[in-house]
């Protein structure tokens, strides 16, 4: 939807794994060709974008390289950058390029495709010394023009960061769920904005998401870490009662998110 | 504004603390009567409606008794009920009913009204056995012309349920604030939707978060120690690499939000 948009649409062909999802596909994007067979989706591609779930990507380099021409650049949409880069710049060599749109919801399958999604939001690129300098620039280009802002980081340094601005909020909505309404679910027919809004995140696909925190459990174990030092901080605070330093781990957190985030 | 819509808009009349915020109240609301003075603004009502900050509530009913008639009755929109109500009980006796509209954001201030701020909220109202029926019957009436949906529980049952409801939520987006990007700012940079939302009421007033954790610490410190506990099932599923679990961590949470929740 994204790439159809703006004066000169691109030609977009996808690929499905289940022949009963081809005609669903094709009802809500009659202008791509859709295929459950990789060697007719992939023909004649001028780039391809991998966006299955992490472990499908890290698995896919080998039949693709027998399909597409070596020239071809690749790039996908995974969560975690350093699993995925290393090895599909073993089966695809340096034309690979990872790529993470920080876009998408708690909702997935093709009836959550929106044209804006890409729009406004920062797609990390991560190149390493191994990657094609003509596929960097292909890659670019495509996330550009999806909608996105580029920022460009090592793939560790990407893991790094995203445990922190995207895995960690998931684990975080997660357990605020079962603590806020698992003895009393009653409780949720009270649930204002506030709450909607914390806890939105924790109804995506579990097994997708289980995948990214196990691709990235040692910089998510160290963002928990972090999170439990900061609740630990509140907690005594409050059983102390003391209110300044109640307030100031408030306004540390007000200040910090105001600055950085608006 | 949510009073001055419909086919009988109510007549209101506002107080406000500083004389300079007059004029720019007026501004926003050019349909009310607005004072600083507290006699001047009661002067007439027929209800009276405290939305100050929950101590300023709870400490509001002696000067109160002595300028409004004894049958005026007295509500308020404080988030923590057990402390406010009891001590407006003593003041102005059953003609108090407490009540907790689960509306609002992370704005404070005249510059953040909306019309429709309270349509489809929840309004808690925690009469006791020293309630006046009266007095509930104009109270519910108020909150559902505003736009409320009504639920009615003990001051201490709403206590126990907005700890984990809105309380624990506004505890746990500081603590992300924090975990996420204190060590790390530019991290910032890259959130996504997710991680927007999931802090979002982090930057809510500090001053007033802070008398709602301290008037309702013994509740909040059982939902925190809650969380602590989930959070650390999580923590142990991931160092020991069990797919599974995690999974199943995921999934417990997201069914439970997608049924109580929606």
């Amino acid at each position: 939807m994204a790439m159809h948009r703006g004066p000169s649409p691109w030609e977009v062909s996808l690929w499905t794994r289940r022949e009963a999802s081809v005609s669903a596909v094709s009802a809500v994007l009659p202008r791509c060709r859709v295929s459950n067979d990789l060697k007719t989706a992939v023909e004649g591609a001028e780039i391809v974008v991998l966006c299955t779930s992490p472990h499908a990507i890290a698995g896919s380099g080998r039949s693709l390289a027998e399909i597409i021409p070596a020239s071809t650049p690749v790039t996908d949409a995974g969560s975690v950058k350093t699993r995925i880069v290393a090895a599909l710049e073993v089966s695809l060599g340096g034309r690979f390029i990872g790529a993470h749109p920080m876009a998408g919801s708690e909702q997935s399958g093709i009836s959550a495709a929106r044209p804006d999604l890409f729009d406004g939001a920062v797609c990390i690129i991560t190149p390493t010394p191994q990657s094609n300098p003509q596929a960097l620039d292909r890659v670019r280009g495509f996330w550009r023009e999806a909608g996105c802002r580029l920022a460009e980081m090592s793939p560790a340094a990407h893991d790094k960061a995203v445990a922190r601005i995207s895995h960690l909020p998931h684990a975080v909505a997660a357990a605020l769920v079962q603590a806020a309404i698992s003895k009393n679910p009653e409780f949720g027919a009270l649930a204002g904005t506030g709450y909607r809004d914390t806890t939105r995140i924790a109804t995506g696909p579990e097994a997708m998401w289980g995948e990214i925190f196990l691709d990235n459990r040692e910089e998510l174990l160290a963002a928990i870490a972090d999170l439990q030092t900061h609740i630990g901080e509140l907690k005594n605070a409050l059983s102390r009662g003391e209110r300044e330093a109640v307030e100031s781990f408030l306004r540390a957190a007000g200040t910090l998110r105001a600055r950085e985030i608006g």
